[in-house]
């Protein structure tokens, strides 16, 4: 085992970090004192802006990949060598913090204004990233941009996918400027490194400010479609509709009782979104679509949720006389992140003298892509009671900051190495 | 029992009647050959325009009251007296049929176009009636206009009410042109006849021309909003969420057993509409709103299926872990028709020689609410395996004829009287 020589007199300024998080949670109010800055959005396109003039001022060079994720890369001085990415997402939900993704975009372009002002170069570029609609708020499903650069998802079916407005993502990226030219992933990348907010009560219940992220919950989700057949809500005899909302209220139910059957082991089944058609008074739907996905630490019970989930389809479509069948399907977290990486994390926080836990994330992260082609490790800092995507999500500066310049240290041995 | 005396060789063109059916149905064409024109589109706006157009070359002087309603009026020898009514609606389902509706206004065309060619002078004047959003699928609840007439209904909350895109009905009045200066109601009226198709197979199946309406299906219908709380998919606890998505869900299964439960009665409980908010993926929904309603031939069943239907509401509350309340309510359907108005359209009929039968209506209809306030009838005419709020509703002319030949008389009978 190397031992990590550190400056420990070499640390973030936290009032400047924290004048970008405030400053970012103006663009894109929510209704509740949150956030509201779907991907492709103006809002979205304005944080965009000004994060690149942030990029720009410390001198980095700014490239745009056909998905709209941006890198701003500080050269090294082996500058042929691999990039270290450092990243997360400026979207959020449409209730969402200020916090959420953003927090570790910020941690990066302040890691990167700290190097430059201790004018510290180091042997690996540095490559800050900020991914594309990590959410799925808008463009379901969630981390496409960050999938699309690790070569899960196409590029073309990406710029395809539509919102529910009908609008098309990639003539969203084209509209806001952010349709880059930069070929998505296909290159070498050294090691990626990503700070969020917990999403969970563990960190901020026990005062813990750095959670080591060792893996994540295993997720399964998809959309499922269900076709029926319109006509009318009165005459039409039980026997011979076709309903298809309540096909897919069945199927909802069945969801959320497969759930509540692994509550027990910390499972969890969720419908986030159910959209109908023509859902008017008075006529009956042919058309419905349901999301939903269930999370398990462990893979092999997630598998047999997702089993008992897909049973669920045929027998609520019988019941309900309608029509179902999968529209799209993803699945992340069984991902285990690097032990190398997850180490230089472990012992700077130490060097630094930082209570930390390891932990698994609960919630999808542009990380569990970046996994599977790069070295990878995450840390969680604490946010209030463990709320997120809620406009009550709530970070404080100083319970922030000491897991920002763990991720300083960790990023300057893994880039000098 | 007055024994009508009718002359046989008047009737209809029924050519010229079916041109302006056929002429209405290609304004606002749907995707399958049918129609889409929801009340206060521009379609609609079309359709009306070209109504009025028709109703002023007959000689009419038309009116339109602060609701949208339009009234075509014929005068009458004593014009002082209180008019004979005649109406339905031109708006249509998101994916509607031609006929539904629309062959009852035209139907009143058609009579008034034949009464001018025959200078036939009735002692009452005669009106024309097109009712604003009768489905309701654009604005819901169905019948708003009618029963804004009636007295059911403010006028002022009607103008207020929202569609889902948020739109106010009294500013899409205006868009279109059709916010009157006429106070809505108020006025006597000797009588409301309406024509409409049976929405039902029993005509059809029976090669019967004619059903007589006797009255409806007693109607209980609402509005429950569900109010949960946005959290992040992944992280919160089963035990910790209060998704109004899964609450709506449960209630929609809820209403639908009781259809089910009341289906060897011919009982009928539909959820239309499921809307919820976010409704996106990777949250939970801290809104949603369902609409439902229940329908049974006989009153005191359908209190019954009503009454079971709100005792899911606390329960599936309870279960979903969010809160239900009742946003809004509608009753129609027990009213039974004036049996003088009935005795005109059976003796025209027999005199006619036209094959007809007693039935109920299960949807609802403009006429109920008319019936509130004056005596009222309704003729129903074949419609295709009774198939309807859907694009393959279809009508024969031939099969329509002899219903509007009735209706032509029983208002020249009720008029001249």
């Amino acid at each position: 085992m190397t031992t990590m020589t550190l400056d420990p007199t070499l640390g973030i300024d936290a009032a400047r970090f924290w004048s970008t998080v405030m400053r970012s949670g103006e663009i894109g109010p929510g209704k509740a004192g949150g956030l509201r800055r779907l991907a492709l959005t103006d809002a979205d396109k304005e944080m965009r802006d000004l994060f690149v003039v942030w990029c720009t001022e410390t001198g980095c060079t700014v490239a745009v990949d056909r998905v709209g994720n941006i890198f701003a890369r500080r050269p090294g001085t082996d500058d042929h060598l691999p990039p270290v990415l450092i990243g997360s997402h400026l979207d959020t939900q449409m209730a969402g913090g200020k916090y959420d993704g953003i927090v570790g975009v910020l941690a990066g372009l302040e890691i990167l204004r700290t190097l430059d002002e201790r004018r510290i170069r180091t042997r690996r570029p540095l490559e800050l990233v900020c991914w594309t609609n990590e959410e799925g708020a808008r463009f379901t499903p969630p981390m496409v941009a960050s999938g699309a650069f690790a070569g899960v998802f196409d590029v073309d079916w990406v710029l395809a996918l539509l919102d529910d407005d009908g609008k098309r993502f990639g003539s969203e990226l084209e509209r806001i400027g952010y349709a880059g030219k930069t070929e998505v992933g296909r290159r070498g990348i050294d090691a990626y490194f990503e700070l969020h907010i917990e999403q969970g009560p563990l960190l901020d219940r026990d005062a813990v400010p750095v959670g080591i992220v060792t893996g994540g919950y295993a997720v399964r989700g998809m959309h499922v479609d269900v076709h029926g057949e319109t006509a009318h809500a009165g005459p039409t005899p039980m026997d011979r509709r076709r309903n298809a909302l309540i096909g897919a209220a069945m199927l909802a139910v069945a969801v959320n009782d497969v759930g509540w059957k692994y509550h027990s082991t910390e499972g969890k089944a969720t419908v986030p979104r159910l959209v109908a058609w023509p859902n008017k008074a008075g006529i009956l739907a042919e058309y419905a679509q349901l999301t939903c996905d269930v999370r398990h630490a462990d893979t092999e019970m997630a598998d047999r949720m997702w089993g008992e989930v897909k049973a669920a389809i045929p027998d609520c479509a019988k019941r309900a006389n309608v029509e179902m069948r999968v529209a799209g399907e993803w699945q992340f977290g069984s991902e285990r992140f690097d032990s190398g990486c997850i180490r230089l994390i472990r012992e700077a926080a130490e060097r630094l003298g930082v209570p930390h836990r390891d932990l698994l994330s609960q919630a999808g992260h542009d990380a569990y892509y970046m996994s599977r082609i790069a070295p990878t490790a995450m840390i969680f800092t604490p946010c209030r009671d463990g709320i997120s995507h809620n406009e009550a999500e709530h970070a404080d500066r100083d319970t922030t900051v000491p897991g920002v310049n763990v991720l300083l240290h960790a990023v300057l041995a893994r880039a000098n190495r």
